[in-house]
Order: C-alpha cells, then sequence, then structure tokens
C-alpha cells in the first residue's frame, strides 16, 4: 500500500463542500470517482480539512492510500483526465505511510477576498464577496486583526457543531490589505484568483471599471495552526464591522475575549473564501 | 423619446451569445426583461455586435430607446438590481436621437487570452482557450501578426453566414504579448480578466501554480474600424499555428493574401474572446 499526498485546487461554486453528502456534488465525491476511473479501486480520500459549499482552494491536501503502481505524475495527468474542469491535481508527492492530513498540519492559509465597489465585477462574481453597504477602511481592519494575533481561545469566532478537542488556535500571520494581493509582505505572496484584478481591465472611457476605481479590492490573509469550524469567516464578517465603522477598531479583541460566538459580526459569505495552503 | 448607450459587461459563459434566440438564455432577452421590469415598457434593445455564445464582454455598447423619464444613474442602478449576477450595466450615458450603435462604430477592440501551462486554472477556465498541445512563441506571433494591420480584405478570416456590405477593414493595432497584460504598451492598458492571474497565486511548495510558472498567460489584442464573423477568432487560431512553430511567421500574410477562409488556421474556442470596448 502507498500513501500519496495530492494537492488540489477546486472552484467552489459549484459543490456542496468537500465532505461527501448524499445526493449532492461534493468534490470529496468527485475525486474518488476520478480515483476508482483511474485505479480501478475504491479509494475513500481524507482531505486536511472541510471546506463548505461555494468555498475554493488553491492547495488543498489530500490523502490518497492505493494499491496503484502508477507513477506519480502518470497518477497526477491521469487524475486531470478524469476530474471536471473546476478542479484539477496540481501535484501527487509520495509520503510515509503514517502521514495524517488532518493532526499533521503544522500550518495553514486561508485567503479572504471582499470587493466593496458599486458595480458588480460580473468575472469574479463567484470568487469574492461584493460588499456593497459601505467603502472599507481597510487600514483600521488590518489593525483591528493584529488583537487575534497568537495563541488565544478562539470559541467566539467558531460556529458550533464541529467536532474539536479545544477552541485555542494559534493565529501566526493575519494582514488585511486593500488593492492586489501583491508578493510583497504575503508570506507566499501573490495574487488570489478572487482578487479583483478585473478592475484593472482598462476599457477607457464608458468601459469595464475606470483606473480610478482599480483599488475594489481588499485581501485578508489568516495563518493558524489550524481554524475552528468558520473560523476565517467570522474574522471577516467582525472586521468588517470595523471597516465600514460600525465599531471600534479595539472591538475584535473584546469579541475574543468575550468567549461567545454571540459576540462576534456575522458569518461572511462563502464565495469569498480561499483555502490557499496546507504545510506539513 | 430618449435615446441612450449603455455600457454593459457580461460573462458569456451560460448564454447562447448577445442575440436573441428563442428557447435559449441570450444576454439582449435577458437585458430586455430587465428593462421591461424597468420601465414598463418592451423595448427592442440594439448593441454595436452580436458576440457569439460564451464569449465574453467589458464593454459592450447598447442602444436604448425609451419613454422612462429615469435619470441616468437610477436607470443603471435599478437594471442592475434586476439582471443576473453575469451581467452589470456599467453606464447609461444620454445620446442624439439619430445615434446607431453598429454604423456609427470608429473602433472596436477585442483582446483573446490563452493559457498554455501544462495544468488547468480551475478559476479562469471560463475564461481563456487553456492550449495544451504546446507551448507557444509569443513573440513570433506577435511578429507574423504585423502583416495584418492596415486596410486589407480580411475574407480569409471570416466565417460565411452573416450579412456585411464588404469584407476590407482596418486593423489600427494588433499585439501578442506572453504574461500580464500590463498598462505600458496597450492603448487601454489593464489586465484581461481572462488573463491568468491565478499563477500569481503562488501557494508555496506544492501549492497552486508555483511562481515560475507564472507567464503561461498569452493576450492577443486587436482594434479595428470593424470586424467580421469570427474575425478574431480565426486570426488568433491561425496565429497559434505560428506560436506552435507548425508555419512560418510569413504564414498569417499569406493567408490574408488568399483571401480564401479554408487558407486561414482553425477558429479558436469562444471563451478566450472579450469585447473590450466600442468608440464612436
Amino acid at each position: 500500500m502507498r500513501t500519496l499526498r495530492l494537492t488540489i485546487a477546486y472552484d467552489g461554486t459549484d459543490y456542496a463542500g468537500w465532505q461527501f453528502q448524499p445526493d449532492q456534488p461534493t468534490v470529496q465525491q468527485t475525486l474518488e470517482t476520478a480515483l476508482e476511473k483511474v485505479t480501478g479501486q475504491r479509494i475513500r480520500v481524507l482531505a486536511s480539512g472541510r471546506t463548505d459549499a461555494g468555498v475554493h482552494a488553491l492547495g488543498q491536501a489530500v490523502r490518497v492510500e492505493t494499491e496503484s503502481s502508477l507513477p506519480a505524475d502518470v497518477l497526477r495527468r491521469a487524475l486531470n483526465a478524469n476530474l471536471p474542469d473546476d478542479i484539477a491535481v496540481l501535484d501527487v508527492t509520495e509520503v510515509p505511510e503514517g502521514y495524517h492530513p488532518t493532526s499533521d498540519v503544522v500550518r495553514k492559509r486561508y485567503r479572504y477576498v471582499i470587493h466593496d465597489g458599486p458595480v458588480r465585477d460580473v468575472f469574479h462574481r463567484r470568487y469574492c464577496w461584493h460588499y456593497i453597504y459601505a467603502r472599507l477602511d481597510a487600514e483600521a481592519m488590518h489593525r483591528a486583526a493584529a488583537a487575534l494575533l497568537g495563541k488565544h481561545d478562539f470559541r467566539s469566532f467558531e460556529t458550533s457543531g464541529a467536532e474539536r478537542a479545544t477552541s485555542v488556535r494559534t493565529i501566526f500571520d493575519i494582514s488585511v490589505r486593500r488593492g492586489r494581493a501583491g508578493r510583497e509582505g504575503l508570506d507566499a505572496g501573490g495574487v488570489s484568483p478572487g482578487h479583483c484584478d478585473v478592475a484593472e481591465t482598462g476599457a477607457g472611457e464608458g468601459g469595464y471599471l475606470p483606473h480610478a476605481e482599480r483599488e475594489e479590492c481588499i485581501t485578508i490573509e489568516v495563518e493558524a495552526d489550524g481554524f475552528l469550524y468558520n473560523m476565517v469567516r467570522a474574522i471577516v464578517g467582525t472586521l468588517v464591522e470595523v471597516g465600514r465603522g460600525r465599531r471600534p477598531e479595539s472591538w475584535p479583541g473584546e469579541v475574543l475575549r468575550a468567549m461567545n460566538r454571540r459576540a462576534a459580526g456575522p458569518t461572511a459569505p462563502p464565495q469569498g473564501l480561499f483555502l490557499v495552503r496546507v504545510e506539513y
């Protein structure tokens, strides 16, 4: 038996999340179906964590235990040939037999993209939260987020219902910035696919989103040793209350200390969220 | 009666093109339905030109003749509230009564995006041609395209079936470049939404498309006084033959002079094509 770690990307729009559900398209089931076609075996895969309906992944990690002797790269190509266009296997790596995709996680990084311009972005609507109520103050959000850095009990930012031994997690990095998420400053750098680069299309006068409006995008990045259920989305919903000026910059820290989900802001919608990468 | 020019953007993926067709979703019909909801009138709109199924627009121009007295900006907002997420009205402008969206066109600009990396881009698959057969030589394509500049009979690049008085058109600008379509060099500049900026997501090791592969995108821009049916897609299909090394750089010029559609390369698929803007 070989143990493999697949790194996969998916557009979560048309899935009821990662985890298998009867009568609903899920990423897990779609991947298992492709694996069966390629290897002839029914394989139950395990991811680094579930993603909810509509949430995307740039680099989800998935454990596959298989008898197949196909070389890793052949397997990757064969899987891609048997997967729909909205799921891609980026990498297949042999890992030691004891590898556990959930409990072995050292760090995970998420990105959340908000578009706060007045006109919806037809090309990125599936990949951002179009926040139409106010232009957000990204710098205030960034300062407010600093209170969440470090090791804390994050139960204020947890939707109940998921199993976990503890609600203590450590956030290593959290940032909020307006505009393109450049390589500078961010650990891995880069630009979100959900990022509203379409604002830069510059179709000219009377054209698509003028250049002056290219700064209509806010990118929030959070890296931690693990995340509670809906934690990033609850953090984003809380920071947005600061960004629109309804709460002071000190508020997210108060929410954290309250240790009560009702203290926090609403859960931000799923389509702005990307699982960026998982480190082991 | 007022005459208005709407500038609209749309993601063409889920439409059978611009033009009304019975029992098929079209951009025209969807816009007319929204106009009827907002103004109470059935209005037949006219665009600067049809776009085919799957083709996108960053700045399509549409004429609306209406009795409505709604101010332009109120009309814009009301239309956006009544349109699906994949169509957006960017601008509403009052124009003189004689305005004709087709015959008054002075210049039109199209963009075509090719992704020639090995692994599909799950977030841009709807907005580019994923060309998997070869890494293309964008510089050779750019040099070859220069033969098409100026006033020519472009019938070699026309799919038959559309009405037109003549197949003579003038191309003012044509460029092929690898990587992000930066502002430099291009008239309007900017980045295509179909552009594979996702290559820059840099999810890090084992993550989404490493930085080294960020140059997996080719952007072709063409500006002309008008276009024949499928002209941009036939030009792209022809340039790609040069880019993959099957034809010499002199070939597109020869195709032009042949004045025979069968002399040209295949028609590139629709999802990579964007109507960028229309100038009057």
